[in-house]
């Protein structure tokens, strides 16, 4: 299925590719296919900011873990001209910043991953971390590496 | 080296491989013969749960580390069918939830790391950080990347 | 540009490559020409200890975020035998030890990738997180890939 139609029928629309917050690359290609896209942050729009256990419940952290994969999606594109490219999603590394007693790290990042198992089918490798603070009090931040086709 | 014989010399059996916690896949294999094992708890059994400087000692974290790494093992079994099809851990990333002063995060992912050599040869590359919180409150989650045969 | 003279020009020395503090290996050769190196701490010489928010400033974090860096080329130097082999600096990813308050972790990690830039060219992927400790109380940790040439 057609990634933008999939977009689509979930009323989804990609955001323009984050700015850059310091000296790297929003994507890096090596090994042939395979794409490293940095820790993308989950603003689009008004920032939602705090963390965990404290300012966000769990369906806000859900829909900012969403909002770090459409970042993820929008900076794939600008790298390859065309999300049908992408062949599959191989990890995801998500990292939630909260208080030292929230534990609910993989409720939040599914997010993330649910979307990404909508739009690529297969879902990926992922492990979901809690941190004390993420850059610019974001609550969720996350990176992963993507297959695509030659 | 048989795999399953250095279990048994080791006196460890392998678990069942890990219910999924949450909207991913245990392991994905990519590039050809890469396998990207998802951050695996340290459950098995009884959970002991916490963190490291307050609830447990270096050796119990150790342990959990260990356990961790069963459960890699044992998520890689049920992708290869044998784990003598393993040639390589290439890296592991160990995630150990502690105090904001506890310091040894090497140490108590030794457990997990020594395992590993014993098993395969080669040690991994590893990292091995502090966080302050981990899904369910486990002391410890471990992600690697593996190299299998063809 | 040859590796050794843009070091020369910018006054940097490659320090010994880092003794290990655990089970693992510093660097390790994958999937052809790819390098896991290690996460890699700050320490060169006189150890700088503590926490961005509390006891660092950044400018003193983006110095030990470039000391991992170092590290980090002395440990490609001792795999490859010549940094001119290594062709690209794929991703880093950069663990900054901070208060739950400090937001700046992207700031200090410039401190590595800056340098890598100047070497290497292309600026890697990269996530760059808060953690509330790292291994003996040092500032910061980064781990790497790495592509080099046949």
């Amino acid at each position: 299925m057609n990634v933008y139609d999939t977009l689509k029928k979930l009323n989804l629309t990609l955001p323009k590719a984050p700015e850059k917050g310091g000296v790297y690359s929003p994507c890096v290609r090596f090994d042939g296919n395979l794409l490293y896209v940095s820790g993308c942050g989950c603003v689009i729009g008004e920032p939602v900011l705090g963390k965990l256990g404290a300012d966000l419940t769990i369906e806000q952290g859900q829909e900012q873990a969403r909002n770090c994969a459409l970042n993820i999606l929008a900076v794939l594109e600008r790298e390859t001209g065309d999300l049908n490219r992408i062949t599959k999603c191989v990890k995801l590394l998500a990292f939630v910043a909260g208080t030292d007693t929230f534990y609910q790290q993989p409720q939040v990042a599914n997010g993330a991953s649910t979307l990404l198992v909508e739009l690529f089918g297969e879902a990926p490798a992922r492990s979901a971390i809690g941190v004390n603070a993420l850059p610019g009090n974001i609550p969720v931040e996350i990176e992963g590496i993507f297959e695509m086709a030659d």
